[in-house]
C-alpha cells in the first residue's frame, strides 16, 4: 500500500526531476502553502523559480477534535510553484499522479472551474479544482497577483491536499485510519495533536493574550517594513495571520476588527511584497530574468483549391468554466461574423461550438479567393490638373507618379460636384488563406471573459489559457499565427488518448475526426446523450427531473468533451438526512444528478458524468466513496446541530459579519426581527407566531451545517426548529423568511413567513444601498436585484399587506441602519424598486404602456398589479377609453399650472353646463373599476363639450372658467394611473 | 555532483528503509530538531518511535549576516530517533553515510566523545560527534533524560549537519556556495534569509515587543498545562525559547532574566513532558510497548585442557571517551583480581589493555580447575548436641540432616573457646570455565564511568555501550553471560574490516588475532606508533614538541585503534594569526599535533592521526579543508575584533554571565580591577600601568575570538591591546592577569599582572565560597582548586605582595561581592588555602613537620615560603635544635594558660637567674634566621636551667615564677613557627 509518507516522497522526487527544488515548510504556522515565502515572495519580480515544499497548513477554524472524518486543525499541503508557466503544467501535473501510481486514462480526471484570492494578501489567481473520480484533491491556479502587485510573469501554482489523496487510494473512510508509514497510521503519529491543538483553538486559547500576541506582531511587521527587510517583515505578518486565526476560531473577531485587520494584513503584505522586490532588484536579480517565448511563425501560407471549401478554426484551451463557455462561442461568432464581412471573401453558414477545451468555428464554402475589386483613387480637381495649355500640371504629374499610372488611365469624375482626376486600380481579390490568417487572428485576440488571467503568452488574455490553434481551408493550413501560437493541422484529443493528438486531413473531416477519437464539440448533441444516458441508467427503478434539473444538466454538458454517464449508489441511510441537505451536496459540490421515485422522493443513488473512456467500475466506486464522505460529513454536522440549542446557534450570529459597516448577522436579524413587527404592527397583523420566529430568525446561520452549505439557510431552520419542539408554524415562519432564494423560487406561503421575508429585503436594500450603493451594470455582489425582486414579489403575493408601502418600509428600514442613509439615497432605492417592477411586469407580457400607468404604485405592488388587472379589463371599455379620452385631452389642452376650479356662474353653453353637473356627480371611487363606474355619467357630456365648446373665448373670465372646468377632468383619476404614460 | 537537496532526499529514504517514518520541521521556531514534538515528546514513555525528519535550527546567537562562511542563523538538521535502540546504531549510521555515497572505508570516519545537556529542557545524553576527516558531521547522542523524566528505553539520536556534510562533499569554502539544487546555490534560495534575519536578531529586533512576547507565550504555556494540553503547551514552551533566544542575541538578558528564564522554561518543559507521559498512558499506549531483548543464554561450558593456559576476556564497546578509558582499565584489572582472588583458581600474571572500542584483560597461566578445599560447617554446640544419655539430641540431628551428613562425619572443635559440633565437607575445586564465568561476568556489571548511561540493555550501565564479549580460556569459550551479551570467540575487528569481524582460535592468539588485523591493543604501543610516526613525517622540516604535546598525543593514543598520522599543511598566510589561536585550534579542537622549526617558530603543517587504514589522499585533503575552514573562521573573527574598539568590546562583558548569583563578568571585572588597586594602595605598589590595565581587564571576553575559543582569554587580550595602540605594559599586564591558567603554566612577571591575577582568584574564591561553597570530592566545576593555586602561586612568586596578606584579600573581595559572604565562609576559605598550600609545599618535597611549621603563614605564602627555607638550613644548626628543644620542651610542662612573665625578684637558683638574663637579653628577630642569632645566648642557659633546676618547687610563689620564667621561653618564637609540629 502506498502510505502517506511515500507518496509525499514521490511527488517530491517528481517534481526535482521537473526542477523543481525543495525546500522544507516555513518555521512559523501557516495556513497554507502558499504564505511560505518560497511562493509568497518568490512569485513576485521576473526571476524564475521552481520548487517543491510539503506544508503543514493549519486552520484553526477547521478544528474538529479530530473527530470528523474529513477535517483538520492542520493538514499537509504538497505545494508546487512553475515560474514561469512551462506551457504544459496541466500534462506535467497529470504526470505526478502517474507518479503516485494514479492510471490518469482508468480514473476520471478533471479540471474544474475555481477562482483562488485571499484578499488579505492582496492575491488573486484563476484555476481549476482537480477532480479524482469526484474527489478534490489538487488546487491549482495560474497566480495573477500578490501583494497587490501584478505577476509578470505569472506562476502556476499547484496545491495537493495529501491526505485526501491518500484516503481516496488507501479507501480509507477516516483520516486517523491513514497508513502513515508502514503500520504506523495517521491517527497515531497526529491525533493527539488534533485533539489538543482543537482545544486549543475552540475552547482554551486566551482571548486577551492572542489580542496582545496580534499587536505585538503587527508592530514588529511594521517595524521591519520600516527598516527595510521583507523576509522577517513577512514572518511577522504570517504570525498575525495565524493569530487572527486563532482569535476567530475563539470567536472572539468583531465586525469592526475582521475589517480592520484585512486591511492592515493587506497593507503590510502589500508592503513586503513591493520591499522584496526592490531587494532583489537592488541585488540584480540574481536568479536571472525569464525570457518570454518566442513569437511563433506562421505555417508557410499554401492554397490547393481554388473551389469552395470549409473553413474550420479551433481554439484550443485549457479547461474554460462552464459560465464562460456560451459567452465564448457567442464572441467567437460575432467576431468571425464581423472579421469576414470586412472582407471580400464569400462563404456560407457560420457555425460555432464549444467542449471545456476547445472553441470551434465552421464556415462552410468559403471562397478561394476575395472578389476582384475597383479601387477608385482620387486625385487633383480638374481645374488644377491641366495648365492653361491643356498639358497636365505638376499636380497631376506627381499624383500619377505616385500612383504609379500613366496620363492614359486618367479618368474624371464629379466628386461632390466638383470635377476632379481619378484613376481605377483593379485589385485582384486576396487568396483565403491570406485573408482568414488575419480574420482568424483577430478572433482569438479578440476573446474577452468576465474574468481574464495572463499566462506564459507574453501578449494574450483570456479565461483560462490558449495553448493551440488549428485552422484548415480545405486541405490547407490558414497561415494564423497569434504571439506564440501558430496555427496548423494538429488539433489535441482527450488528455488520455494514445497519441493525444491528431493530424486533420481537411476542414470537411475535423468534426468527424473530432467525434471518431469521442469528442463532442456541440453542446445540444452533449447534453441529449447526458439526458438519454442519465435515463436509462435509472430506468425503470427512478426519474431524472429533467426539467428541474436543466440548469445543473446545462452545466454539466459543459464539463466534458466526451460524456459518460454513471450510475452510483449510497447507503440508505443517509436518506434521513433532509432532502435539501442531500440535493444541495449533489447538485452544488458534486454536480451529481439526483434520482427520484414517481412520487419525487429521493432514491439513494445517482448519475454522475465522467469525461471519456474511464473504467466505469473504478470511476464508480471513487465517486460513491466522496459522496458518502460527504454525507458523512453532512451527517456529522446534523447530528452535532441537533445537539446544539436553536438559542445557542443564534448567538453565533454575533461572529458572522454582515458587511463591515452593517454589522454581524446578529445586527442584522436583530433589524429585520424590528422590521416585520413594527410592519405587522401597523397593519395590525401580528402573532405570536411572528413574534417568536422573529426571535429565532436566521439561527441556522450559526449551525455547522448551514456554515458549510449556505444555501441551505432557512430549510435547515425549519428542520431544527422542529427538531427543538418549536411551533409548525414557527418554523414554517423562519425557513418563509428566507424566500424567495432566487427568481421562481417558492414565496412565502404565511404572513408571519412574508414579514419577515419582506423586512429582510427591505433592511438588505436600505444598507446596501446607503454603503456599497445600488448595483449598476453587471456588477451586484450582494445580489440585491435579487433581493428587490423578491420583495416585489413577496408584496404582491400577499394580501395582508397590499395596504404597506415600501416607501414607508424602506424609511423604517433606514432608520435602523448603523449607518445614515440620506433621503437621495432612499429616493434612488424607490426609483429602483419600480424600475424592478417595471421590468418584472413587462416580463410577464403586460403592455409597457399600462405598467407605466400604474408604476405610480410602485411603492405598493399589490396595488399596481390590482390596477395593471382593472386596467386590462377597462381598456375595452367603450366608456373608460372615452373618459381616458377626454382626460389625456383635458391635460393636452390646460396649460400647467391651471388649477382645477371654476366659477360655475360663469358657465353659459348648455354642453358646459352639462359637463360642470355631470363632473360635479362623479362619485368616489379606488380603483380602475369603481373608477369607470363612477365616471360613467361623464361620458355623454364630455363628448358634448368637446364637439360643442370653444375653450379659448376672448372673455378672459369665461376662458378661466373652462379652463378650469376641464382641469377639473384633467385631475379626474389623478394619483389611480399615470394617463400620460397609457396608450389607448 | 550530490546536491544539499539530494542529500536530504536520500538520508531521508535510507532512514525510512531502516522503519522510520517522515515528518515535517516544525512549525515554530526552534534551535534543533530535538526541540520538534517527534523527538521530545515521543522519546518519553515506553512506546517505540523510529522517526527522521528535517528542521531548519534557528539560532539567533549564529547569525553573522551571511557573511561567515560556516556559521548561520539557520542551518538544516537531519534528525533521526530510534526508540529502542536497535543495538547496532553506529553501524545504521555508517550505512547511512554510504547511502550518500561516502566511502567510509576509504575516509577517516570517527566518534568522539561529545556529551550533550540541555539544563532548559532538563535533558540530556551520552554519545559522540562524528568526525569525517576531521569534520564534525553528525551528533550522536543516547538520550538519557528529558523534561526531567528518565527515557527508559533510551532513544538513539542523530542529528546530520547537513550544510556542513555538503559543504566537505562538495569541497565548498562557503555556504553560500553549496550546490543546493542543480544550478542553484543555497546563496541564492537563504541568502538574503540570512542576512534579513541576521539584521532582525543581531540590530533590528525590538526588544520590549519580544519581552512581551516571552510573557505571553509563558503564559499561554502555563495555562495550556493547566488544562492537561502538553501539545500545545510544548508549542508555547518553544516560542518562549526562541522569544529569550531572540533577547539574548540581542544582548537584552539579563543576569537574573537568564536564571529566572532557564528555571521557567526547565519547569515547563517538565510539566510538558509529565503530562504527556500521563496522555499517553491513559490511551493504553496506542503504539505498544518495547519488550526488552531477552537475556542471553551463555555458551555451553566445555572444557579441553586440564593444563594451564591463558585467559583473554574482551569487553566490547562501543568508542569509549579517552577520560574514561584509562579508569576502565584500572577497574577491569582491580576487579578481575579481587574476583579472581576470591576464588581458588590458581593464575598468573594480569594485563589489562584498552583501546576505545575494547578492554581486553589477558591472564596467564590460568589453572584448570580451583584447587580442591575442605570446608568446616559449624552445628550445635558440644553441650547441645547430646543428650544426657549420650544421644544426639534433635539439634544434632536436625543440623546433620541439613548438612547430608551422618553422626559419623561428626567431629568436634573448640569455637570461640567453646567446644562445638562441626563436620568438614571436602568439596572438589571447579573448572575453570564455570570459575571464570562468574568472575568476568562480574567485572563487566561492575564496570562504573564518571558519566554512566543506558542503552538497550535492560541492566547494565556504562560510559557507552558493552556490544559484544569475548572470553576464551585456553581454547575453550568461557560461558560468560551478562544480561543480554554472551561471550563466545568472535572478536570485532575495525568497522570497516571486511570482515569486520574475527573468530579467535585460542586466547593464547588473540592479541595476534588484533594485531594481525590492524588493532594495537596497548596504549604504550600506540603511542609510539604515534610518536615515531608523526616525528618521521616531518623530518626533516619540523619537529614534534613530544614532551610538551604529551597530554595531547595521550588523548589521541586513545582516540583510534589502528594509528595512522598523516602529515597535512595549511596555507602560509594564516601564520600571521596569533600563536595561541593556530595551536588552541590544532590541539583543542581538531586533535592535530603542531610542527616547529627549531626555533619553535609554528610552521604551516599539522600531524592528524587517522583510524585504520584510510585513504591517505582524501584523509588528508579533508582534514586540511577542516583546518582551512577553521582559520577562516578565527580570521574573520580576528579582523573582525581588531576592527572593534577594545572599550566597546569590553561593553559586551553586560551581556556575560558570571555565575546567577554573581552577576556579569562586567560585574566580576569590575570587583578585580577594585580590589587590585585597592591592594596595591595598601602597599604603595600603584601605577599608571596598572590603572589602565584594571580598567581593560577582561575586555577580551567581548570578543568574538575569545567567545569562541575562551582559552585564548588573556593572549588575545594582549594582543588586541596592543593593536590597539595601548601601552606594552598594559597589555602584558590584562595578559597576566589571567595567568597562570592551569597547573605548572607561566606566572605574572610584572607586579601590575601579578596584583590583577592575585585579585582575580580572591574574587574568584570569596563569591564561590559564599554562593556555590567550596569544592569537595572530586566536584569542583568553577575550577576553585586550581584558582586557589594560582593565588598561591602568584603571591609566592611575586616578591612585592610579600607584605600582603590573603586574609586580608580575601576580606576585601567578600566586601565586594553582590551576596553576603558570613565569617565562617571566609575562616573556611582560610582553612582551604592553607591545605592547598601544605599540599603544594609537600609536593614540592617539603617535610611535612616543617610545611606544618610555617603554614600558620599560610595568608602569606611568600613568607611561609621563606621561613620554610630558613628552616631547612636552621635545622642543620645545633643551636636552632638547643633552643627548639627548649621550646617545645617548656610547652610540655607549662601548664595551659600560664601567662609568660614572673616576679625575677622571687628567683634565686644561679640557672635560673642566668636563664632570666638570657632570656631578657633575646633581641628582636623576624624570620627563622635572624631568630636563630637572636636565641644564640639561650642555648647554654637553658640547658643548665633543665639540668639544675627543679621546676615544681614547694613554695608556690617560686613555682609560679620558675613557670613564668619557662613560659617566656615558651613563648619564643611564638607567631614564627608551630613548634608543635614541628619534628626535630
Amino acid at each position: 500500500m502506498l502510505t502517506m509518507q511515500d507518496a509525499l516522497a514521490r511527488l517530491t522526487t517528481y517534481w526535482t526531476e521537473q526542477g523543481c527544488l525543495v525546500v522544507q515548510p516555513m518555521n512559523t504556522e501557516v495556513g497554507a502553502g502558499t504564505l511560505n515565502p518560497a511562493t509568497f515572495l518568490r512569485v513576485l519580480g521576473p526571476e524564475p523559480w521552481h520548487v517543491v515544499y510539503p506544508e503543514p497548513s493549519v486552520r484553526p477554524d477547521d478544528s474538529r477534535y479530530g473527530e470528523n472524518p474529513n477535517r483538520l486543525q492542520t493538514h499537509t499541503q504538497l505545494q508546487v510553484i512553475l515560474k514561469p508557466d512551462p506551457g504544459h503544467p496541466q500534462e506535467l501535473y497529470l504526470g505526478s499522479l502517474a507518479a503516485l501510481g494514479i492510471d490518469v486514462a482508468a480514473h476520471d480526471v478533471r479540471f474544474v472551474e475555481d477562482n483562488w484570492a485571499s484578499p488579505a494578501l492582496g492575491a488573486w489567481g484563476l484555476g481549476w479544482e482537480v477532480w479524482l473520480d469526484g474527489l478534490e484533491i489538487t488546487q491549482f491556479t495560474y497566480f495573477q497577483q500578490a501583494g497587490g502587485l501584478n505577476l509578470d510573469p505569472v506562476s502556476v501554482e499547484i496545491t495537493y491536499g495529501i491526505e485526501r489523496i491518500i484516503m481516496a487510494l488507501q479507501e480509507k473512510t477516516h483520516f486517523k485510519e491513514i497508513e502513515y508509514a508502514p503500520g504506523v497510521s495517521y491517527g497515531e503519529v497526529f491525533g493527539q495533536s488534533e485533539y489538543e491543538m482543537s482545544r486549543y483553538y475552540l475552547d482554551d486559547a486566551d482571548i486577551d493574550a492572542n489580542r496582545r500576541l496580534l499587536e505585538l506582531y503587527a508592530g514588529e511587521a511594521q517595524r521591519m517594513i520600516d527598516a527595510g527587510l521583507p523576509v522577517p517583515a513577512h514572518s511577522f505578518v504570517l504570525k498575525c495571520s495565524q493569530a487572527f486565526n486563532v482569535l476567530d476560531s475563539r470567536g472572539a473577531v468583531s465586525t469592526a476588527d475582521r475589517a480592520a485587520e484585512f486591511a492592515r494584513m493587506r497593507r503590510l503584505a502589500g508592503e513586503v511584497a513591493r520591499l522584496w522586490v526592490d531587494r532583489r532588484t537592488e541585488q540584480g536579480l540574481p536568479l536571472g530574468t525569464i525570457t518570454p517565448p518566442d513569437a511563433a511563425r506562421p505555417a508557410a501560407s499554401v492554397q490547393t483549391a481554388d473551389g469552395e471549401r470549409t473553413l474550420v478554426f479551433e481554439i484550443g484551451t485549457e479547461e474554460l468554466p462552464p459560465s464562460e463557455l456560451r459567452s465564448a462561442r457567442d464572441q467567437v461568432k460575432r467576431l468571425l461574423t464581423e472579421g469576414l464581412a470586412g472582407t471580400r471573401l464569400g462563404h456560407g453558414e457560420i457555425r460555432v461550438f464549444g467542449t471545456p477545451r476547445r472553441l470551434i468555428a465552421v464556415v462552410a464554402a468559403v471562397a478561394a479567393r476575395e472578389d476582384d475589386h475597383v479601387r477608385t483613387v482620387k486625385g487633383p480637381k480638374r481645374q488644377a490638373a491641366y495648365g492653361p495649355d491643356g498639358a497636365p500640371t505638376k499636380a497631376l504629374e506627381g499624383f500619377l507618379r505616385g500612383q504609379a499610372m500613366t496620363i492614359a488611365d486618367v479618368e474624371i469624375e464629379e466628386i461632390n460636384g466638383v470635377p476632379a482626376i481619378v484613376v481605377k486600380k483593379h485589385e485582384p481579390g486576396r487568396a483565403a488563406p491570406t485573408v482568414l490568417a488575419a480574420v482568424l487572428a483577430q478572433v482569438v485576440t479578440g476573446l474577452r471573459a468576465a474574468k481574464n488571467m495572463r499566462w506564459n503568452d507574453p501578449k494574450l488574455s483570456f479565461s483560462r489559457p490558449v495553448r493551440w490553434l488549428t485552422a484548415l481551408w480545405g486541405d490547407d493550413v490558414v497561415p494564423v499565427a497569434v504571439s506564440t501560437l501558430a496555427a496548423g493541422r494538429r488539433t489535441r484529443l482527450l488528455r488520455t488518448a494514445v497519441p493525444p493528438h491528431a493530424d486533420i486531413d481537411s476542414a470537411e473531416t475535423f468534426l468527424e475526426t473530432l467525434g471518431v477519437n469521442g469528442i463532442v464539440a456541440d453542446h445540444e448533441d452533449r447534453r441529449e446523450l447526458i439526458v438519454i444516458g442519465a435515463q436509462d441508467l435509472v430506468y425503470p427503478d427512478g426519474k431524472i427531473d429533467v426539467k428541474g434539473e436543466a440548469a445543473l444538466i446545462d452545466q454539466i454538458t459543459d464539463l466534458v468533451e466526451q460524456p459518460l454517464p454513471l450510475l452510483g449508489t449510497f447507503d440508505e441511510s443517509y436518506l434521513s438526512l433532509p432532502d435539501a441537505v442531500l440535493t444541495t451536496v449533489m447538485r452544488k459540490h458534486q454536480r451529481y444528478l439526483p434520482v427520484r421515485d414517481e412520487n419525487g422522493a429521493l432514491l439513494p443513488m445517482f448519475v454522475t458524468v465522467a469525461n471519456g473512456p474511464v473504467d466505469v467500475e473504478l470511476v464508480r466506486s471513487g465517486n460513491e466513496a466522496v459522496l458518502r464522505a460527504r454525507y458523512e460529513d453532512a451527517a456529522f454536522f446534523y447530528r452535532a446541530d441537533l445537539a446544539t440549542p436553536i438559542t445557542e446557534m443564534k448567538t453565533h450570529l454575533n461572529r458572522l459579519t454582515f458587511t463591515d459597516r452593517l454589522g454581524s448577522m446578529a445586527d442584522r436579524a436583530g433589524r429585520i426581527s424590528a422590521l416585520a413587527l413594527s410592519i405587522a404592527a401597523g397593519l395590525e397583523i401580528g402573532s405570536p407566531v411572528l413574534e417568536r420566529a422573529a426571535e429565532l430568525l436566521k439561527f441556522d446561520l450559526g449551525s455547522q451545517l448551514v456554515t458549510e452549505m449556505t444555501s441551505l439557510a432557512g430549510i435547515m431552520a425549519r428542520d431544527y426548529a422542529l427538531h427543538a419542539g418549536e411551533d409548525r408554524a414557527v418554523a414554517q415562519a423562519v425557513y418563509e423568511a428566507e424566500l424567495p432564494r432566487n427568481t421562481g423560487d417558492v414565496l412565502p406561503a404565511t404572513v408571519p413567513g412574508a414579514l419577515l421575508s419582506l423586512a429582510d429585503r427591505l433592511d438588505l436594500v436600505a444598507g446596501l444601498a446607503a454603503t456599497v450603493g445600488l448595483p449598476t451594470g453587471s456588477s451586484d455582489p450582494f445580489a440585491v436585484r435579487r433581493a428587490v425582486l423578491g420583495l416585489l414579489a413577496v408584496h404582491r403575493s400577499t394580501p395582508a399587506l397590499a395596504g404597506f408601502t415600501l416607501t414607508e418600509g424602506l424609511e423604517t428600514a433606514a432608520a435602523a441602519q448603523p449607518v445614515p442613509v440620506s433621503a437621495e439615497v432612499l429616493a434612488a432605492a424607490r426609483d429602483f424598486l419600480a424600475k424592478r417592477l417595471e421590468q418584472v411586469l413587462t416580463e410577464e407580457g403586460q403592455p409597457i404602456d399600462r405598467v407605466r400607468a400604474v408604476l405610480l404604485h410602485a411603492d405598493r405592488p399589490a396595488l399596481a398589479d390590482v390596477l395593471l388587472g382593472q386596467l386590462t379589463s377597462a381598456v375595452a371599455d367603450p366608456g373608460f377609453l372615452a373618459v381616458a379620452a377626454a382626460v389625456q385631452r383635458a391635460r393636452r389642452i390646460v396649460p400647467a399650472g391651471t388649477v382645477a376650479g371654476y366659477d360655475p356662474a360663469v358657465l353659459k353653453e348648455p354642453a358646459e353646463l352639462a359637463l360642470h353637473e355631470a363632473v360635479t356627480a362623479v362619485p368616489a371611487f379606488s380603483d380602475v373599476t369603481s373608477f369607470v363606474a363612477a365616471t360613467q355619467g361623464l361620458v355623454g357630456p364630455v363628448g358634448t363639450f368637446f364637439d360643442e365648446v370653444f375653450v379659448m373665448a376672448d372673455d378672459p373670465q369665461l376662458r378661466a372658467a373652462r379652463l378650469g372646468l376641464l382641469a377639473t377632468v384633467r385631475d379626474l383619476g389623478d394619483g389611480l394611473l399615470d394617463w400620460d404614460h397609457l396608450r389607448l
